[in-house]
């Protein structure tokens, strides 16, 4: 198994199909010029290569395991993870008063997919760190700020996010994790918090834990949860590792995939904290955290994507069996393996493209302080994060079938990308929660973000239309179905009308997008290009799917709810 | 987990949708009676629930694993085996003149099916041993006959099927294993064999390997192949074990799931064989054994389908999470979540009905000599297969996904069925096979078997339209849109036209099927009952899907192959 990040992708989709130059022509990003923006990629991408890939299968076959109270991470993860720290690869987008590099969120986006790609449960980590990173940037008080920000961002520490709790998932207004003041700026946090991805290592000198929980006093609900920093070793008055806090991992869980990863039960039994942002504004501080760490989850996705094209590929190219139809000898001859490769690159480009636009905008965003950039943003990150998960399940599942027999043994390496990638549909968030924060709160404007990209799709498609008629066409009418979709969705004052139909509505959101960023892809590189080809196939063979799942969408909520619980068993 | 065997659906589907009235209204399976066959699903489904569903977990955790060259099955599985072989569940419709029940294959297809819901890693060792019933009825001489048939027919002696080597798997014609006559009767077998199901084992008295290889001198390809009954112990006069043969496991796979179920490394030095069937007609004899163990395979994975909708339904049902839109409190009441086990069971029956109708085929052809219904059969055998495990994939996808967090945790059990279920789109001929067979060689006859079914889908459609419009409209036109694809299938002279569009076109046919299935049970139970719902929601939610595989299927080769190996890179 071998891993080759896809520089020239990044580097075409940046150019040709997201315009990325709107970034790099602002004031604040005038720095990431097409140089840097090279060695950053290149630089990144061998340690990729060479330092994540190897990682890969040891992480899932020797897992994490809790030994004494003491996580011990995989082999190699320690040298892998300073690989990462020393490049500075945790930090890209982070502020240089920190240490951080100060470049587009667009550059990370690409870097983040790549180390994916590499070895997701290691990635997982400074993946983390980045959320935490923003939290405190936004929110914390600098005296915070000066101790924790600079370590955060060499990687000497790392960061995770402990929100939820047994009954507290997707629901997390209803956890009961309490704060209670010390009368010295600190609290004392008390809870348990389950699923925390990273809650333990021996790598870094630190762990840092952003912990919601409740002041006593707090209201019901999400107003009345705060966040804390609860550090695994209280920092010095030098800001070194000291005391050990008051905190334990309880136990690790037995996960389908990304064994590298240590998923920890975390005990807080009146570890001391420190308050971020207000009392009560947690879920503001939160959900910083949570927008980047949304778009980082679709990139997981799709950097799993892109590993399992190439090993799927790779094995196609190699496999003799039967009589070929193309002039290969391989079972890439062979037209439905051929057909499984093109869905799998097809929707990866897909994918990638709808996530780089989607950072492009966060770009925008910060770079001009604009609100079309802020709602654009917006509106596209649950799309990245669940049509970059649902595409990276697909892809990967679709390299198992490539792999045929040999697919379902483990030592391909194809059935780890399936079972490591299935959890980002879960975490940060479950698809399901993105559909309908996409239907609801991303539809609040009236669907002015919304009405604006498509407004972009149809425009673009209508001047593909001389030159490339038969791709322009089909792009402009998934639209116009789209944009009726989308005001059947504004018309429905009862929220689960929309809800019933949400998961659809954003594969179809997905995909129309999907066919435009081919579409500008292949009017990029012309008519002879391989663009032009994947394109094609896109358009033609997957598009069509669009239609089937507005149809769904729109539905409404009757025939669902009508189906009692005995309907179903 | 506990697992409850759906026999109420059984019944319902074969009395209001696949019509096995038509079955035992003949001669041959008069005996069939409704008393009998309640009886029959009955104590399997106790079977099922009590004996094999507690077994599911064992077999995942305590893997069969190879010890000084003899397989330990996983704990419980002896126990499980014996229970099955004793209930006759391995041999409900072999010959009764050999100990067989002699029932239709319909009655063993739903019960197969539950088995798989139950355990399926264990439920696959007599599945493989009634293909080799199948096989040895119509194929082996009758002193084989005497002695093999009556110990596998009771289960006390089990069945394997040996086709695949490391450089033949789909083109089973590449095989080299080697077969020497002895010159008394016997021939001495050479060669290596991988990915044999249930190669070992410590259960039964005796393993009999199915074994095709080539006779010297033999031409190439698969007309140069033959069958050969292989046993581990070589029967004495007697008919009993006796000396043990030259053959051995070499290793066992570690594989993503079904871990229970041994998968081996199979050495054959010089083993003794015998011929079953003709010189040269190995590959005649296979498929009497593949044909029923694609419709089986079909059956495992609407058995883990069925298992998985009703573990999420349970979890569902259980699970507090947020504001519920339903009058319950547990998310069942959330509209997103009703929509995926809406989908699941929807599913799930749609599959069912198309397996169950392929076996009611079967059996007609059995009964009645009938062309029409052989052809049926064959022509419904690769869509049962094929939409029956990508319903299994599906279903059990949206199973862990129902369960949020835990469904990436192993213990819920719901990672295990997608884990399990993923093998079974691969084997017995991966579902590119199956529908390359479907476009290729079942429409062969011009598409006569295909047509009829398409006649009685819109003739059914027309007969619903005065009484449920809504539903009827969308069928009949699916119907039509299906005709208009098959036509296309049938214009192109070039298998490699048809090829390209294939898993798309059996997706395509399974989606129409499974809304003509689901009109026929609405149509039966009426306007206000559970079936009429489902019906609605399959039809409205699900069948625009058919469009879109349809658009897909008939788009040709070219766009595919036009696409470079480096194109995909």
């Amino acid at each position: 198994m071998t891993y080759r990040a896809p520089v020239e992708d990044y580097q075409f989709i940046f150019d040709h199909v997201v315009g990325l130059e709107q970034v790099t022509g602002t004031e604040r990003f005038a720095e990431a010029t097409p140089d840097l923006r090279a060695a950053i990629l290149g630089e990144a991408g061998r340690m990729c290569e060479e330092v994540l890939a190897p990682l890969q299968r040891a992480g899932d076959l020797t897992p994490a395991r809790l030994e004494n109270g003491v996580v011990r991470t995989s082999p190699g993860f320690a040298e892998g993870y300073r690989a990462i720290a020393e490049g500075g690869w945790v930090s890209i987008a982070a502020d240089p008063a920190h240490g951080g590099m100060g470049l587009p969120a667009s550059l990370a986006t690409a870097v983040n997919e790549m180390m994916s790609g590499a070895c997701l449960s290691l990635q997982l980590s400074p993946l983390m760190t980045q959320g935490q990173i923003e939290a405190l940037e936004h929110h914390a008080s600098d005296e915070i700020k000066e101790v924790y920000l600079p370590k955060l961002v060499s990687g000497d520490w790392a960061g995770t996010m402990n929100l939820t709790e047994a009954h507290a998932g997707s629901d997390v207004g209803a956890l009961r994790t309490k704060a209670e003041p010390q009368g010295d700026g600190s609290y004392a946090v008390t809870g348990q918090k389950i699923f925390i991805s990273w809650g333990d290592n021996d790598i870094t000198e630190n762990v840092c834990h952003l912990v919601l929980a409740r002041l006593p006093g707090a209201p019901e609900g999400t107003k009345g949860i705060s966040l804390f920093m609860v550090p695994k070793y209280i920092p010095d008055e030098a800001g070194n590792p000291g005391q050990a806090n008051d905190l334990r991992v309880v136990s690790l869980e037995h996960k389908l995939g990304l064994h590298g990863s240590p998923t920890a039960v975390m005990q807080f039994d009146g570890a001391r904290g420190w308050l971020i942002g207000e009392e009560g504004g947690g879920m503001k501080a939160m959900f910083t955290m949570m927008n980047n760490a949304r778009l980082g989850v679709g990139g997981q996705g799709i950097g799993v994507a892109e590993a399992a094209c190439q090993t799927a590929l790779a094995y196609a190219e190699e496999r003799v069996q039967g009589r070929s139809a193309g002039p290969e000898k391989a079972i890439i001859g062979h037209a439905d393996v051929r057909r499984m490769l093109a869905e799998m690159r097809a929707d990866t480009f897909a994918a990638r493209s709808i996530a780089l636009a989607c950072a492009v905008a966060i770009d925008m965003a910060h770079a001009t302080g604009g609100a079309d950039w802020a709602a654009r943003a917006a509106f596209l990150t649950p799309i990245a994060k669940a049509f970059g998960t649902e595409t990276g399940m697909r892809v990967a599942e679709l390299g198992v079938q490539v792999h045929g027999g040999m697919g379902f043994i483990e030592e391909t390496g194809a059935a780890q990308y399936s079972r490591d990638v299935r959890v980002t549909a879960i975490y940060e968030g479950t698809n399901g929660i993105q559909a309908m924060d996409l239907v609801g709160r991303k539809l609040m404007d009236g669907g002015e973000a919304a009405a604006a990209i498509l407004d972009e799709i149809e425009a673009q498609a209508e001047a593909a239309r001389a030159e490339m008629p038969e791709l322009a066409e089909p792009v402009w009418q998934a639209a116009e179905n789209l944009r009726e979709a989308m005001e059947w969705m504004l018309a429905q004052g009862e929220m689960t009308e929309r809800f019933a139909g949400a998961v659809p509505f954003l594969m179809g959101f997905g995909r129309v997008l999907g066919a435009h960023y081919h579409l500008s892809a292949a009017m990029a590189e012309g008519e002879e290009g391989k663009r032009h080809r994947l394109a094609r196939f896109y358009i033609r063979r997957l598009l069509p799917q669009s239609a089937a799942y507005l149809a769904h969408a729109t539905a409404g909520a009757e025939g669902v709810m009508a189906l009692s619980p005995d309907d179903l068993r």
